[in-house]
């Protein structure tokens, strides 16, 4: 037996009993007459103490020769301390020791092993095993076991199987960035690894499960962004004979219970918003509403009056920034190059201060009067005291501009605070989105999406009209789930693959299975995927999900730790009837 | 609203009520004067009644244009059944139709929804989401879904940690059969599916997250024997600061708990057994112990009798089958021809009738007397009436044959009741197996079991005798889960390596970052896998576990339903810098 206790849990209750602890030596503090080590381990701190007065020569030796993160098991008395430590919850006690066994020595760590470390985040990935000792990424792992159970919990209660669907499944050209896996016992194919579940979970519907989830990992090959991972995981939802609101109902309920379990916070119905309104009120289809600075559109009250910026726009739109006429001309101009740097891309910006005394001054005091500004005011809700910040330009791209200056000063305002919770249905998505790129429409959520009932003949006239029976879960600014009521007619799925350029054939080749499926009784279903990942750093606290993955991979897709991917043999390639075909 | 009840819940307390069902036609009656439809959904089946006198004409016309598995809702009223169905729990009632909407039509399926279909297994398939109307394969899957919940749960509450571990890791020469996934941003470079997340537990061990689990796709790339898959599911288990002794408890604990939340049944302590008395009692590291007919070494008895056959046979063993000796010659003919089959492989086969007077009668009568034969039946265990089987040869080959022999007697005789459950712990495995064709010793669990303390010099001498730390729970003659006490020394790591034929290079490529984490104190640990696909189909009281999984593949790894693996196309192999290389 290692041990009879653990690191957390001893305390006055235990003075005078012998126990028997194992962990690390977390620190070692030598005073000559006395020798403290802290042993740690999962679930906390316990002091070590070895005296002259009471602990042989021998074991202060032992002791002296320990190093950190040494693995030890140490047998001894519990002891009131002369000293104790209120912050942590052994810290009235501490272990007298009378017998100590190392069981495993350690070289010096290439970090300290302290919630606040010396190591840098490639160091840390590196040796990813030391990193999980320390608190806040054994912490996160912990918090996303616990988040992961309430899922499972919540929806099981509800009646929601959980089903496994497979792993290895067919690539599709359609959706590329597919990870494929060649079959080494059907020569020269490919298995595809899962982009998401969708066709096995509507294939359960059309199977009569009508309530399936799975928390399960879903596979990209796209190209990096931050914090973006090539393996990721879902909560995957689907249910049968239900309409929009019965799946907006489901998930409202287990996001309040997720709240309410791990956060300990009660929140009344979540507020909705069409797509089109959160891009005009927010710019943004997945908006902070944690804090204001909404939108104000003034092409009405800021066109025509000779200033040809403005007039020559096809949106003029501003925000007001809280308290921002304290600004200095100087900070004011910084944040003007800020929205013109290539990440954002604006043209440049207009500003209106909102003086205390209920006058204002703007960058283009020589266009517009101060009745025009009161206009401005009104529309952006600006206060005195505050700075209005104005964009204007092709409506997609300043909305974007302005959105990202919205967040941006939401970020030095501290307006985001990590422990406030405010979610957000976003509804009533387009159903198709346009590709500047090559001018063809493609599915902005996936190709199963329902259109909005009677919209269907607007598909040939006005695609981009068309919305959808589409929606997100947005919390605190980012989409934490996302999904839709699905086409379960055959016809209209033929319809809909023609509309996005799929021939019949590719049609069949591709989905085949799935329009099979619907010519035998598919019921009307629908459904919704949390990104597993994101949610629980939000939950969390956290705007970064790399905390919250045991072993995440790198911005170029490798496993720095494992050193993965790397070479294969050619006997191995041989077996898979591949050849490498490098171009250099 | 498409339904106010499910198909299952409705009784006599809602006699009167007004509801909304929606469902598949599971079956339609027309009696002329009056059309019953039987609606199904996953919940049940409630009897939908359409008369002459109380449903309109159009109405009734309606419902005798429905098709079998047609998907529609319908709206009436509860009404008590003239003729009750006793077998069902809406027996009692059905549902006088008022309105009547074809949600979706379907196309006559290919097999019946029944529980005993019309549908062999290649169809049912391809058309797999069909089959999953069915209640066998239904209920299989929910069964599932409660056993990994159950799971889940009893590990969460024993402070069990869920950790996802990657998906996209690395290939290991090592463990052939990996599934390999190209790397598009890693020119030439490859990850591999896990066999396991058998070094990512470890790590996390050293992470110090000493109680680990996660329910987990594994992936290998066999040649498949039937009821194997590519990608199957494990209940994947790891502990720190344990011995042997703790992990078998902690998992007989889940164990039972699972025997006594999915079947209601309680099991003392679990027998445990070594390898060695596994082979000798029952040829057999995973013995059926629901039933006797336990091995007889008879070397000692039948040896040097004048009887070539058993005097030069390394092993001479014998099974007394219960009530055996009413077999004719004839079936005792055809039983020796059974063993002598290729799949078996015996030689012959001796055979000792046990008369109900105490003689015996024997095919070898010319060498033995009738002493002989009770010692015969005295070592078997052979009782009046039983017939003794026995067989000679090489020691390894000859347990095999007879534990065949056994366990096809136990069929035969209806000795393995699906419903009785016995597990068993077989511990103390050999460390090393020696493989018959290369010559050389491979380990028999994997590269990181713990030799027993004390036998590592064997390792030197006489590798086939070192025993691990290695065990097996069996139940009902299947292994249901397997591990063992790792190494967490770098030194004992490295020897292990060795033996197994590694270089120091090799083990530093392939296993480095493992052997580098055991030098940052990685403390003693241990852990255990289950089959879960295995698991819940013996729990669930059957023998093949395609019914448990939502969507198998064949034997040549092949989903039918959705047609993969299939071929990709060359741009998409260009992008990962693959050519095939296809030997024609």
């Amino acid at each position: 037996m290692y041990r009879s206790h653990t690191c957390g849990e001893l305390s006055e209750s235990h003075i005078n009993k012998v126990v028997t602890l194992s962990g690390w030596v977390h620190k070692i503090r030598d005073k000559g007459f006395v020798t403290w080590v802290d042993l740690r381990d999962r679930y906390g701190i316990t002091q070590l103490v070895f005296d002259e007065d009471r602990t042989s020569s021998a074991l202060i030796a032992q002791a002296r020769d320990l190093g950190r993160e040494f693995v030890i098991q140490v047998k001894g008395t519990v002891i009131e301390r002369a000293s104790k430590n209120p912050n942590i919850p052994t810290g009235n006690i501490e272990l007298l020791v009378e017998e100590l066994i190392v069981l495993n020595e350690s070289k010096t760590p290439p970090f300290t092993i302290e919630d606040e470390t010396d190591g840098g985040e490639d160091i840390r990935m590196k040796y990813r095993y030391l990193d999980i000792r320390r608190n806040p990424v054994k912490d996160s792992l912990i918090f996303r076991s616990k988040v992961s159970m309430a899922v499972r919990k919540y929806l099981s209660d509800e009646g929601f199987i959980e089903v496994e669907t497979p792993y290895l499944i067919k690539s599709t050209p359609e959706g590329a960035r597919d990870f494929v896996v060649p079959s080494r016992m059907n020569e020269g194919q490919f298995y595809a690894l899962p982009q998401s579940p969708q066709t096995f979970k509507q294939l359960l519907m059309v199977g009569g499960l009508d309530k399936y989830f799975q928390i399960v990992k879903c596979f990209r090959d796209e190209d990096l962004r931050a914090d973006r991972q090539p393996e990721f995981t879902q909560i995957d939802c689907e249910m049968a004979y239900v309409e929009q609101e019965d799946i907006l109902n489901a998930f409202e309920g287990l996001t309040k219970h997720l709240l309410k379990e791990v956060k300990g916070i009660e929140i009344e119905n979540f507020p909705r918003m069409t797509f089109d309104d959160a891009m005009k009120k927010y710019g943004n289809d997945k908006p902070d509403i944690r804090f204001g600075m909404e939108f104000g559109e003034l092409n009405e009250i800021a066109q025509h009056k000779d200033f040809n910026v403005f007039n020559a726009a096809e949106l003029v739109v501003g925000i007001a920034v809280p308290g921002g006429n304290s600004y200095t001309r100087k900070e004011i101009d910084k944040l003007t190059d800020w929205v013109k740097r290539p990440q954002v891309g604006a043209l440049g910006m207009v500003y209106c201060r909102c003086n205390d005394d209920g006058t204002f001054k703007s960058s283009v005091d020589k266009f517009y009067d101060q009745d025009d500004f009161a206009k401005w005011a009104a529309a952006t809700g600006a206060k005195p005291g505050d700075l209005i910040c104005v964009l204007s330009g092709n409506t997609n791209k300043v909305r974007a501009q302005l959105s990202a200056l919205r967040m941006e000063m939401a970020e030095r305002l501290k307006l985001r605070n990590p422990e406030e919770f405010a979610p957000l249905w976003v509804i009533d998505f387009p159903l198709l989105e346009l590709d500047e790129e090559t001018g063809h429409y493609h599915a902005m959520h996936h190709p199963f999406t329902s259109p909005k009932p009677g919209q269907l003949e607007l598909l040939d006239t006005d695609p981009g009209a068309v919305k959808a029976n589409a929606y997100d879960l947005v919390l605190n600014g980012n989409e934490i789930g996302g999904g839709s009521i699905r086409i379960h007619d055959k016809e209209m799925q033929a319809t809909m693959f023609k509309h996005l350029g799929f021939t019949p054939e590719e049609a069949k080749a591709q989905f085949g299975f799935l329009m099979d499926a619907f010519q035998y009784g598919a019921p009307p279903h629908g459904g919704l995927a949390f990104g597993l990942d994101r949610l629980v750093a939000i939950l969390g606290g956290q705007e970064t999900i790399r905390d919250f993955i045991a072993f995440p991979k790198n911005n170029s897709g490798r496993d720095v730790m494992i050193d993965a991917p790397a070479a294969i043999d050619d006997a191995q390639l041989k077996e898979l009837n591949l050849k490498l075909d490098i171009q250099s």
